[in-house]
């Protein structure tokens, strides 16, 4: 490893990976961006160019085995994170992946059993929430005991709007997901059961797609969790998470908090602030803050914030939640045995 | 009528009697207290006593056939509200019944029939939430329909603690029984399944008692609402109401508005206000609205507000939800058909 | 006095005495409207008409000696409350009044001693702030010690818009008035001298008017009051007071309680609520309380609330006010010995 | 200067500088630690051991000079600014310089002076508050001119203790200072007279030293400003700038965003947060983004942010509201003509 310098190399391009790559380069103490790849070649030349000393290399298991590159920071889509998770778990190099780990749970068991063989923890997974200010804060408190038991969670998951695309599934897989993580990560729990209710759509909602979605899980310790998720609300990106205890009750992200201002609107004088325009806006220092956390615990040899087991487990809950989504009926989560996994 | 006061008589002088009773001698408008009935006769007698020219009535029928009486306040418990109602209607009398109807939907359905029988409403259901300022203002601008259909609603219920006899079933009858009517209330719609869950109970529930309770609803338009009620949450009187529509939200209830301090604490400084301690605190001006309102629309000749359609309503979900808190699964309502009341 | 009514008149219905009258009318237990009067007879006579059983009185004077007046509510133009105040003190009848008791300070400390030779007060001064739930509120924590002396208040006092004749006089006298109240109520002291300061003035004042305006106050104690009074916000009428002691600070009248919505908007979503439009849509509650009080305590035979004393130092402060506004610098305020009324 | 980091050296490792050595070595990216110099040596040897590769260097000016260094950070005490800033503008490099420029507005014109005779500026003055992102937001949305011009300012300093020894005229150098900037940055003008009153002081303030104060800015195109600050609030640190303008409002720094958590208090429950306990709680982000800003800065070639004239201007401001403070009349502040400066 050099010096000081924790050497990043980016596989994935794309919206997110250009973020990380950009982060890394210019927002990130004792870290260097060394590389990116990406299926779309020039993509990765443009993005390598906008830096000095940024290599493009065309073939992501040449930059994972690179001499140079001393971490890695994976932002492909899901189905090509197995192969590229393994590569890095065989070249023993510290791991950033985003979620999802895969997008099946057999797959990301695999990987998990990988990694255990392996004798020594590489990946980070990459729920961003976790290091997001106002979560962490929560998530302190909660630990302080005072408030008691975690009993009740209710989750709002608002994002403005989504392309046609942007199915039914995909809201349980990409955004769902989130707050499938929030739960575990409140409770220190396992999800033992999912049911995802269809309520009649939004107009905005295109044909056959169902947005909003109301999902409920029951944690192993007997907890109950209520999640609004809606996709396609027009107003603005709001992720709130309010989790009520034994003898008091925390919410973490209140849109109504921040920049205030009144003024003369169109009917009448109105008091408030803007709601963010997408997770970019409302997370960015959450990102900061996490890949942070990343090159710092590998500069110690550390992983630190989420691992394989939340993303196996993420993905585990929300295959169960495809289910449930199909019939509106509770779909029971089948998780391995960790004893077992050796 | 007298010239221009309407002259009431309150039956039942527990708590919300006698508070009704005060209300209507001290600070409504063009009413006049008049007369006091309860089978506790001392107490009776004691609450006319505290104002000039009341009267204590032994036999609660001959306060609702009293020719002094114009109109009635019915304050006693559910059990015995199906002979009281009856014999308001009897009389021709205005009735303003507290909540619930009667106890059980048959009963309930009874007198919605006889009412219709006579042909001309007498009866307003003592729902206070719709008179609540804040409720009121939401309800408004949902109906500009500003912000489009509404497709989810999120209530909060929580209390601050309760006697043990408190049973799990008194808290979908007399406490989950209020965000029941607030779900038809802003969705203008019937609910047609309810799902009552039983989280892990906090541990300031007593033996065998489901508290908190996660219920379920939806409505005839496809529409879910999500509802926490919990009555031992140690904090305080807390309800808040969520609405999530096509192009915005809209929240009644936040604690966080009104009197905000800070101040040196036990360990650090903190800023905020103090949460309500007990609903009577709370919606102490939407009870001294919703019987303005019943005392004006009396004058008028009118009935204003929930009817006894809405007090069957209630009663056959909550009927249906303490089937469901038994068994966790979905409950469908079986309500009567409308067109068939005569 | 009527067996249990009281019997109210109301002298001047301008916006201000027309709402008294309707308030009277139909929202105040134990009072009647029986009369109203003012110079213009036509619109005496149709607000009278608007209620069974009230006369219009073509003079002032008869209404206040009228055997049916049992307390009456003075709600003229400032120029003529002298007359009628005193008319009222020598029927010996409970007088709501106004503010301001009278224009000059002279005239308002002739009524004080008026009716402290009388030996019995009878008038309260119309400063509905007083009654505000959350500036009561805010008075009763002050008042238990919990937060120590007080130190420093902010007074914020924004008004949407106003005509081209409200001079930079009228918003000294008629809008600055209410802080002047705020600060004597808060601090429980006088106001030992004033300045007005003249920011440069909005596009929206009209030539040669002062708006906003920025006033000074130095309490007897040393406490330092800054008031803003902005009667051309364009957004809505704001009334903030924060108050600052030793060991915490207290705020009544933040806007950003009540209501929430989230909307889609022009250019992007916002969060937040309406400001209220004007001083009655904020104030409502406030006037209904201070009518009620004053109706409970003519029942007393006592009075509550703001006294002559309390508005004949308002003038007094304003009067000192008017003479900082032509120069800016600090002027002293001089309040009649009070050991030397009588 | 190195490839692609900017090798920095801190000069004084009190408790700021030793926070900006610890932000350079662990937070910023493109920037290295590489130097420390400090009068206590031994402190300054304690400091470069936290991290690899840093050199502490006895003498200030060998630090200035010292090749390897590209930039500096100055966190001296404010009397030996005026040395140190001048050797770095004769070594032509970057500099940070904390508030205050200097002490005396004469020795921060005198480096004005110097500074514009080199012909390139280097310098960037240490108000963070400019960075904190809700100010940056605020003087975006400001800037937008949606608002209308800026009339009137309203800014809350509150600091939960200090010693004993921190006197009267330290609350104006050391806090109303920030308020002085924010002031010339909210309005883009100059302060061109400025009033310190004395009220009652807190029973937690030292004989003899003014604490809260209240001190009023009036700016150059004849806007006023009023700011409360209260360094022994015993609350915590509460910062908040309120902006008038013709058709809106802005507030930055409202403590009651944040996470807000509802608990069992001691009497009664309560909602609301906790208030930060120290300006580097409040402002760790504006404080990482400030140098960040620098660093980028420097490898553009460029300085951004606060200038030595705005440094100058803040030290002439708090002369004259020194002179001020101790007759509570208003004081003009004389700001050397920038048109001769050459």
């Amino acid at each position: 490893m050099a010096d000081h310098e924790l050497r990043v190399g980016v596989i994935g391009v794309g919206l997110m990976g250009t973020d990380h790559a950009h982060r890394i380069a210019r927002r990130l103490a004792n870290a260097r961006l060394v590389a990116v790849s990406d299926p779309d070649t020039a993509r990765a030349q443009a993005v390598a160019g906008l830096y000095d000393g940024v290599r493009a290399i065309d073939d992501v298991l040449d930059l994972v085995d690179d001499d140079d590159v001393d971490a890695v920071v994976i932002a492909s889509p899901g189905p090509v994170h197995e192969e590229q998770v393994l590569a890095c778990l065989e070249a023993g190099k510290y791991t950033l992946c985003e979620k999802p780990l895969t997008t099946e749970s057999a797959s990301s068991l695999r990987l998990v059993r990988a990694e255990r063989d392996r004798g020594k923890p590489l990946i980070q997974l990459g729920f961003m929430r976790r290091f997001d200010p106002e979560y962490v804060r929560m998530k302190e408190l909660l630990s302080t005991g005072r408030l008691g038991r975690t009993l009740v969670v209710h989750n709002t998951h608002r994002n403005k709007d989504a392309s046609d695309s942007f199915r039914s599934e995909m809201i349980v897989r990409d955004s769902l997901v989130h707050e499938v993580d929030v739960a575990r990560f409140v409770f220190d729990e396992e999800i033992e059961e999912i049911t995802v209710l269809s309520p009649a759509p939004s107009g905005h909602s295109p044909r056959g797609v169902v947005d909003p979605q109301v999902a409920i899980f029951r944690m192993t310790g007997g907890g109950v969790v209520t999640n609004e998720v809606f996709i396609r609300s027009q107003v603005g990106y709001e992720v709130r998470c309010e989790v009520v205890c034994e003898r008091g009750t925390v919410i973490a992200g209140r849109p109504w908090g921040g920049l205030y201002s009144t003024a003369v609107g169109e009917a009448d004088g109105s008091w408030g602030g803007a709601v963010p325009a997408d997770f970019r806006a409302r997370f960015a220092r959450a990102y900061d803050l996490e890949l942070q956390a990343w090159v710092d615990a590998c500069h110690r040899g550390e992983v630190v914030g989420p691992s394989t087991w939340d993303g196996y487990a993420a993905t585990a809950v929300c295959e169960a939640g495809l289910k449930s989504l199909a019939t509106g009926a509770p779909v029971p989560v089948d998780l391995a045995d960790v004893a077992t996994l050796g």
